[in-house]
């Protein structure tokens, strides 16, 4: 799910209307007023888990706010281009976007971490370090400079690792092999070797089926069968390994998070908290059918090798180590980061692992 | 976090009193009324992280309400017993509890489902069971028979297998050892040799400090640190195969529920979602530290050997077939959890387990 493009339109509609209207009590005019927001996606309407996660987060506050506090959910394209939501929001065009934030990585790097990085973490950890590892906080100061409120509001879990025309068996198959891939997964896959390739998501099947890309990553099964990468690509390789989480981000307006009224503040909080497990919970329902309809159609599922997690581990802490040396707020969000996963995935190694590989082992002997 | 009894206090409050209070527009007295609840909670103060939850959950939805729907939270044993808490909601004489719902197993093993089982989900497929595999809808059609609305609203992940006073290397190792846990585990635990024992939260580490039982197994890191049971029992096994998750419920009075504008319902909602992530999120950003702490002062930590876990799971299958002949409800929710976790457990083996073990093999080779 690296930076793609969707439809884009040039038109971008005129700001939202916030009007607070006539209630009778004053200190309730205060407190709750009537107010009308656009929330821009990055997603299109296909995609349901994912924009459906931002009409969740709208309904929920509609809903907590007895529909005094309205939230427009308008896809990609509709208002604001899917890649500028960030833009959009910054600028007021809109109050609130919902976009993954590794989309403005071409920015400044450090928006990766807002969704996530080669290696990083997985989505409880990630969960575990936005809210109590200091994540949230130190995303938030350098969102700052750019007027922008963030919050994580959904999650795809641990993404696969995309569709091969050909098997991929060692490090050296992966030389002048034509990914569609961006960002930082991009910058490994280069430093491996292989072509990176910027390619909007309506463009992928048509550039794998001609063979002009050899490789493409997307999401997961849920989404990815929507696509039909089956049809033209029969290797399904995991772990996405530079998507060990995939956050999505609600972005408000700095200056329209500070002048909403606590209770508001705390309402669009809360309905993050429940989008975020809303969505995750609806990829892993989603998901196993999805994956068991795609290995029936003749798709065929590969881990990359050890030797490619190996290589591509190593490759990323060089790109990490390169990019630390130019950039003060990627070091600093990295290190905090990289602090918080050393600690977590010794913890997790104990019980959470354990227990997960036993499951695994019941369902590989046919016990489940 | 099997069955344990808290503090008891016999005396009970008046019932909670919930005034709608004087707000100057109709519509909105109607749609926000000012409401006093108390939730009372099955853990003491003591344990921030349970009881944390509770506080957590009264204060968004207070933030959200602005102060208009206030729920006053009771630690264990202050106005309720600790394992009581369901009867005080069913009763009406509270409005609304925080506990695991396991702890009800003596009314209905069904009740076991809204925590967990021996060799049930993990913590994210707990989560995208209840609400997208019909866990939620199935539990509070369960839960109707007692007058209670129920949501996860916290989670400990999985847990700890407990402290031993001596190692257990093999299944013959258990004949004989009392082992303080409770409910279905303990059932596995007969079935294996072993004498399972009831006893109080506090009561344990003197139990376990003279001998009178060998092994007690509690939550993690975190909260056993608190007890001290590393002092007294050098053995720290894991995982606790009884508790791969432990999701924490808010329970309702059902009428009270029902009676609730829908506005308050969704904040509800949204702040038992929230509830959720806070707490596993709180557990899992302090287990790592007190984890380090336990090793250093002298702690063994070991696995259970592949063959107790296998027996574990062969004894646990045994025991739902049993309860399964009986208890029509219990067959109703085992079935839609084991079809579930099936599918989800086939499917975590792909992205996400594969990547927790390249992560977790980086530890392990200290190149995180």
């Amino acid at each position: 799910m690296q930076r793609r493009k969707f439809l884009r339109t040039t038109g971008v509609g005129s700001a939202a209307v916030a009007v607070s209207a006539a209630v009778a009590a004053p200190a309730i005019a205060q407190s709750m007023p009537e107010l009308k927001w656009r929330m821009t996606s990055s997603f299109p309407k296909s995609l349901d888990t994912l924009f459906g996660g931002a009409e969740y987060l709208a309904k929920v506050v509609s809903e907590a706010t007895d529909k005094k506090f309205e939230i427009k959910v308008f896809a990609a394209g509709e208002i604001v281009p899917g890649l500028q939501v960030v833009d959009a929001v910054q600028n007021g065009t809109v109050e609130m976007g919902q976009t993954a934030s590794y989309y403005y990585y071409g920015k400044d790097p450090t928006f990766a971490f807002g969704t996530t990085v080669p290696f990083g973490l997985n989505t409880r950890q990630m969960n575990a370090w936005m809210r109590f590892g200091g994540g949230e906080n130190l995303l938030n100061e350098f969102y700052k400079g750019y007027k922008l409120y963030g919050m994580a509001a959904g999650n795809t879990g641990c993404q696969m690792g995309g569709w091969f025309r050909k098997e991929i068996n060692t490090v050296d198959d992966l030389k002048g092999l034509k990914i569609r891939i961006g960002g930082l997964a991009g910058q490994v896959m280069a430093k491996l070797g292989a072509v990176p390739q910027q390619i909007a998501g309506g463009d992928i099947y048509p550039a794998l089926e001609k063979g002009t890309i050899d490789a493409a990553e997307w999401v997961g099964p849920y989404d990815d069968q929507k696509l039909g990468f089956n049809k033209i690509a029969p290797h399904y390789y995991y772990p996405g390994w530079w998507e060990g989480t995939a956050a999505i981000h609600a972005f408000i307006g700095l200056d329209k998070w500070n002048a909403l009224p606590k209770g508001y503040q705390e309402i669009l909080r809360a309905a993050c908290a429940a989008a975020n497990s809303w969505m995750v919970g609806k990829y892993d329902a989603q998901n196993p059918k999805a994956l068991r309809e795609l290995v029936a159609g003749g798709t065929k599922l590969h881990p990359f090798s050890p030797a490619i997690m190996e290589a591509s581990f190593k490759a990323a802490n060089e790109i990490y180590a390169d990019i630390m040396a130019k950039n003060a707020n990627f070091k600093k969000v990295y290190e905090s980061m990289t602090s918080f996963r050393k600690d977590e995935v010794l913890w997790f190694r104990v019980a959470e692992n354990t227990y997960d590989n036993f499951m695994a082992h019941q369902s590989a002997s046919n016990k489940l």
